[in-house]
């Protein structure tokens, strides 16, 4: 068996050892006779495990006592109807008209959250890169925030663009301390995170976490209990609060593999640690980019991923034959998103830096030969 | 390794060739390199996974042609209140009024599925056996049912109480043509179905399919294209269907380990054959419930489930007893709901009559012992 090198935008290369502990543990998980994905999710043998996978994810991300951890059905996608269905109700006018969202364009996701959003209420976008073709973020002075909106919407890693804020903004000064919502989907877990510095954080599995179908919300406990009359049961954040994520039946596999991956990101040194090595994994690649002429990348180097990071080959006549060549050389999924077309490496925290090299070697050998 | 007799509700037991088989495709999935969980659900892999998975089940239920099957997100409890999301637009009264939807209440889920469906409809309950504590179905002659409702609800198993529909109620001309929605969850692919005679079909993965996170839905195209504008994107069946399930990343891992089931009940003989099966493991259990003074089943003979079957022992006191004696014959999670009482045997398709003989079996050594 070999093991390829696995760039997908997600869902996305998990650690090898994580695979190993699932496919061992697949027939009886320590030595209940059972799979955990045949378990009632109120057993002991269940609850043990999401438990532990609570407190790990705590514990590294220093999520503080006030804010709730949730693990919840669905992607990122359904959860961006999810926040408004859970935030709205907090800030309904007394006119009866609809509350203002403010939403930062800075991509793709973001542009997605807000068409989610209109459902519910009036979007207002305070901000966007739109007009340079989302390679940036509009800096945070030239923001133009609602005086009182429900909460203030960004995603602070965007995976089609490869867009990363490198700042936390401060908005509550301008819109009379609206909570911040942040859509980490791409990057949670890949750097230390100020959680209080936010309000709602919310992150679909696939990426940095584990398999499609669960994602995590971190809420602070003032926005529960908030949720307009509409918002199904299911997805009412009070809810599952209340009921430790189980008030229906939690995608409970899912719930195990991202524990394993929250105690393999331990013994890998927690967040700070992964952080360090995802630097030196996008400088690696950037640099490289920075010196070809061959390649390029557009983001504002202010801004640019860590995760997620686009390229062009300056003649893209090129670009099957470089796919072709990367097929060959085991380097997998690399094709870009549709919407932006070229190349993208997602190179998020299950990538080992072996991998960003055999990218960068195979980017070089193609140069040369072809250039 | 030794494996149990898993009487869960759900998540539930699954056979253990298709747990061997994810195991050893864990790390590699049919020489890719990766395994299932890390593959973009875009890539050329996982495509031929899904479409397997979606031919595999229409051949299985014998779907016809005018019906989408969908893979989302969730499970039965959101699903409840994502079905009045997609069908109340078709409905909406001229005079601006909620429309109404009837509900047949035969048991706990049922219930729970008016009240998700009463945040966007008037609901009507047709009929209930809540008078009889769910002990069987009202008879089709006594429902009231609305001139014109939206849609008729039925739960045609009810996990919880151990009531089973062995029939298809006609409701047509009663309702001026109303759709029958069945929330099939705990027993769907146990039974031939005939899906014509239905407009919707739901059910969560996590009894007979696959792991909890993914809910199936078989939907007339008819019925599409009606939801209200608050549904999310991602449950909008529309754009679901149109998507071919890809609309947003769905739970690719639980899919994949769905397609594993189909294909095992195909080797199987498919669901006529588990059928027999089916029927044969529920009459070696009930038959000795019906004999037995020590135990007893309380639902209308009529009405029994052949997948969730509750009883009592007549001396409650000895429920403790029963429960640790079961386990040490590693005969696992019989206790009953706590709504209930008492235990419950869940048989579903991936439990061998082995061991519903075992449980028999000890529950007569039990009956000697004790009794």
């Amino acid at each position: 068996m070999t093991r390829v090198f696995n760039f997908s935008a997600g869902p996305a290369v998990m650690p090898d050892e994580v695979l190993q502990q699932a496919a061992a543990e697949m027939l009886d998980w320590h030595g209940s006779g059972m799979s955990v994905m045949e378990m009632s999710h109120r057993g002991r043998e269940f609850m043990s495990i999401i438990d532990a996978a609570r407190a790990d994810l705590r514990e590294l991300l220093a999520v503080p006592p006030e804010y709730k951890i949730l693990f919840l059905q669905g992607g990122g996608l359904g959860e961006n109807a999810i926040v408004p269905l859970n935030l709205l109700g907090r800030a309904a006018p007394a006119d009866g008209h609809a509350p203002t969202v403010d939403f930062i364009e800075t991509g793709s996701w973001s542009v997605k959250s807000a068409v989610e959003a209109k459902r519910y209420a009036n979007v207002h976008v305070a901000a966007t890169s739109a007009g340079n073709r989302f390679t940036g973020i509009p800096a945070r002075d030239t923001w133009k925030l609602s005086a009182a909106p429900a909460y203030v919407h960004v995603c602070t890693n965007e995976t089609i663009d490869g867009i990363e804020y490198q700042f936390v903004p401060e908005i509550g000064g301008d819109t009379n301390g609206a909570p911040l919502v942040a859509d980490m989907s791409s990057h949670i877990l890949s750097r230390v995170v100020d959680v209080s510095r936010y309000g709602v954080i919310f992150a679909g599995a696939q990426k940095n976490i584990g398999p499609a179908g669960l994602t995590l919300v971190i809420v602070h406990e003032d926005l529960l209990g908030h949720a307009l009359p509409i918002c199904p049961s299911a997805f009412n954040w009070k809810t599952v609060a209340d009921n430790d994520s189980m008030y229906n039946t939690p995608p409970t596999y899912a719930i195990y593999i991202a524990g394993l991956v929250f105690q393999w990101l331990k013994r890998q040194g927690g967040v700070a640690a992964m952080e360090q090595r995802n630097i030196a994994k996008a400088n690696l690649l950037y640099d490289y980019l920075d010196r070809s002429a061959f390649y390029e990348n557009r983001i504002d180097p202010q801004c640019r991923s860590r995760m997620n990071i686009p390229f062009f080959l300056a003649d893209e006549s090129r670009n099957d034959a470089f796919l072709a060549g990367a097929r060959e050389h085991r380097l997998l999924q690399i094709k870009g998103h549709k919407s932006v077309g070229g190349m993208r490496a997602s190179i998020y925290n299950a990538m080992p830096i072996a991998g960003v090299q055999a990218l960068v070697d195979y980017m070089q050998e193609f140069e040369r030969v072809q250039g």
